[in-house]
């Protein structure tokens, strides 16, 4: 489209004639974090100008299911009859997200999280208090709360369950919602929006990051920002280069973005001394239908079974990839599978189907005895309701009947929400970026800030180390975009 | 000791007034990758100083067990009558190092290395001309040659196997007559040895690193290198805050090194612009005893197999850290048991000894037919001679038979080349670091190098992406410290 500079190392602004453009604050990406970032900078008095490099706003957020994850006792906690509190939203997400989860970006997460809901429906971002209560990726209703894995082992012992994913109402998919709200929200405010603009480099005083340079439409043009300059580009899924230094095991899955995860604001931020970490976290959307795993099972391609099917089905995706390479199995029987109303199927029937399960693990081309043990220990247990082996919620155990039926999930059909293609099995998107504070000041390696730099969203680290809850990206970035928008006034 | 900087910035030399020393290479860290960079400076006629933060030379290689991977033929190969290529080395390390394995510097290294291998012999590092042949850590032999599971499922079938790992003589471990060859090498060299000398913080000229500054009995010390400064400062396994931010899986093991892998030459290199890479990667060196595992089984705490027990027990390691926790346990027989010499157990014995399966799954805290099924099904293909779950060679092969043990592997003793603590069930050190070519030049992050700036050992990300072959530390820190310090001359 239009020539860019390979090179990622600031610029000296000394070098610079005259700037373009000049304002206070200047966010980079218009997607969920930035449009945050600059409605709080707004609203703080600074002179705001929000880049963004696509033709209109919306980044990977607009593309997503649109779960927010809230709580500590919201409005629609409230109303569909939960208790919940910041402490234990804390220690749901302490332990869901690490190890070594940002303890402090948590902590002030959870403890302002009924004031950044209460923000969201200022803002004008809609949810309806009604409960979807059972595992799926995406409801096919407009509940506006649904559970995210809180009720499930191991999680359930460490902190009182409460549903916290906060679904924007829809029709389909709430990303496209949320940011319709923030783009109008944007539109109303003093914010300047300049599209197809794409920042290129970092423009530098010293240590101090004062502006960009980009490209529009073929012309370069440059930016002073006075008070700061934030980054919310986003990750680097896009990046198969990035990703191969830092995630190998996330290369040649399907990636779960707009397409412009390229990684190149994190680059940029590091060029100019930034820290980076958990660069090898991924969130990974299994192929799967969680609503047909839970009524049977997930093995991998020895039969084994490996994780709590009721459990938030991020997390069986990224046991699934990092321990399994993705070479899994669901289970299940005929009765299970017609249990999961049609709507809830997107599509997805049995690679192989089988009146008992030595013919299926036969079919499936897993040694002889290794399904037929896992399926016989399943129903002995199922049977009195528990699973000692991984502690599924007697809700879901039942002793699985012939004709059974095998599920490959790296053949399964994606829901939409992770891209028709389907990905090999999952969609994923990187988790780990700059090193930032509470307050979104972007840390240099000495773990001290670079005067003018801040960064929200998966440009960032965020809350998370290894692990993953739905909902988090969309919450991180708005909750941590508008901090950053906030001190860089 | 004496106070150090904190900060990690690169000074001006334009701030410096007088250099304390002046040389054309300054090598940084006198392990393995530092002496051999110092000698192939010293060799192509440079002037060279090799700084050293300890009292003397050694590092963590003179600490190690002396395993030196090489092969394509090298001399002790053809001793022990083992016809090997630089193509089928290639092909193994590929896959074991993998995914992602830098492929350029794999290539270098194995068809250099009959070449690296005679070069360490005629420094005086002794190797004797026969073969170990069964699965440890260290034998307790002098024979110089061993599999490091090139003979082992899946790698059996992807590469002709010949066993590449060749050992350094010596009464015990062989690190330390290695380090000290080395050292004698240096002395007899043209290379100045600064003792005592810690590196703070990298000088530079515009782009181009100049020299050091660094702290001597608490007094600054600067020196100017005319054509290059060789970093070969080790990992970052006992750094705990790097650990967190990269690798956080390996926080809280114990650590194999000698102390001083602090991370602080690779966060001098990021802060004069370097990229890093492969920093979640790290070798696992599990406390057990892989003459009693082959003989057994490892299963995790659900009774479920892993891994072909007879692969290179790092692997093993990697396996039971990322996928199971280290929640791990050694099954086996009586008979097995027995079968491994005393000198071989290094003290270790088991935790829970029973006449049945049954009574031992209980006795360890398994849910009620977890150890039952797993045992049954290995006995009823062992009784064959296969093992069509996880391909462990039929030389291992035996039905178990009462009596029957288990040992904890997060109470196991460590080989004393893992430290007398034992490390919670292992004892890591990290893989990933500084981007280098194969001619050691540091990259930064828009992949060209930083003029006068080089690097070699743990510092940099080597040959490995996420797996580790043992020999591969030492290989890779002397075949890629000869590299750099000649490209530094």
């Amino acid at each position: 489209m239009h020539a860019t500079t390979r090179s990622v190392r600031p610029l000296a602004a000394s070098e610079v004639d005259e700037f373009t453009h000049e304002t206070d604050v200047l966010v980079i990406g218009f997607g969920c974090a930035g449009a945050a970032a600059a409605l709080e900078a707004d609203t703080a008095g600074a002179r705001t100008i929000l880049l963004e490099r696509q033709s209109g706003g919306g980044g990977s957020a607009a593309l997503s299911g649109g779960e927010i994850y809230l709580g500590g006792g919201t409005g629609i906690q409230q109303a569909c009859g939960f208790t919940d509190t910041p402490a234990e939203m804390e220690k749901f997400l302490l332990a869901a997200l690490g190890p070594d989860a940002d303890a402090d970006k948590v902590r002030h997460y959870c403890h302002g999280s009924v004031e950044h809901y209460e923000w969201l429906v200022a803002q004008g971002v809609p949810f309806t208090p009604s409960l979807w209560d059972s595992p799926t990726w995406v409801p096919p209703t407009d509940d506006g709360l649904m559970w995210m894995g809180e009720n499930a082992y191991p999680f359930c012992d460490l902190a009182t369950p409460a549903p916290r994913g906060h679904r924007v109402t829809s029709d389909g998919f709430g990303g496209k919602v949320l940011m319709a709200v923030l783009s109008d929200a944007i539109a109303a405010s003093g914010v300047a929006v300049h599209t197809d603009t794409a920042v290129q480099r970092l423009m530098v005083e010293g240590d101090r990051v004062v502006g960009v340079s980009a490209r529009h439409f073929g012309e370069t043009v440059t930016y002073r920002a006075r008070r700061g300059v934030v980054i919310t580009t986003g990750g680097f899924a896009d990046n198969t280069a990035m990703l191969a230094q830092h995630a190998p095991q996330l290369v040649s899955l399907g990636v779960n973005s707009d397409g412009g995860d390229d990684g190149r604001g994190i680059r940029m931020a590091q060029a100019a001394g930034a820290a980076i970490r958990h660069m090898s976290a991924g969130q990974v959307g299994i192929s799967l239908i969680p609503g047909m795993m839970v009524r049977g099972m997930i093995v991998n391609e020895l039969g084994q079974r490996f994780i709590n099917e009721d459990v938030y089905p991020g997390l069986v995706g990224q046991a699934a990839l990092f321990k399994h390479g993705l070479r899994v199995w669901v289970i299940l029987d005929e009765k299970g599978y017609e249990e999961v109303p049609e709507n809830e199927r997107w599509g997805v029937v049995p690679h192989f189907v089988a009146e008992s399960v030595s013919e299926l693990e036969r079919e499936v081309g897993m040694p002889d005895g290794a399904l037929q043990n896992t399926v016989a220990e399943y129903n002995r247990y199922a049977g009195e309701g528990i699973d000692p082996y991984f502690h599924k919620s007697a809700r879901w155990l039942r002793p699985l009947q012939a004709p059974f039926a095998a599920i490959d999930v790296r053949k399964g059909i994606a829901p939409p929400e992770y891209g028709a293609a389907g990905g090999g099995g999952a969609e994923v998107f990187t988790l780990g970026g700059l090193c930032t504070t509470v307050d979104g000041a972007v840390l240099d390696l000495d773990g001290e800030a670079i005067p003018g730099l801040f960064a929200a969203g998966r440009a960032t680290s965020g809350l998370h180390s290894w692990g993953y809850i739905s909902g988090t990206s969309l919450g991180d970035g708005t909750f941590f975009g508008r901090r950053a928008g906030a001190a860089a006034s």
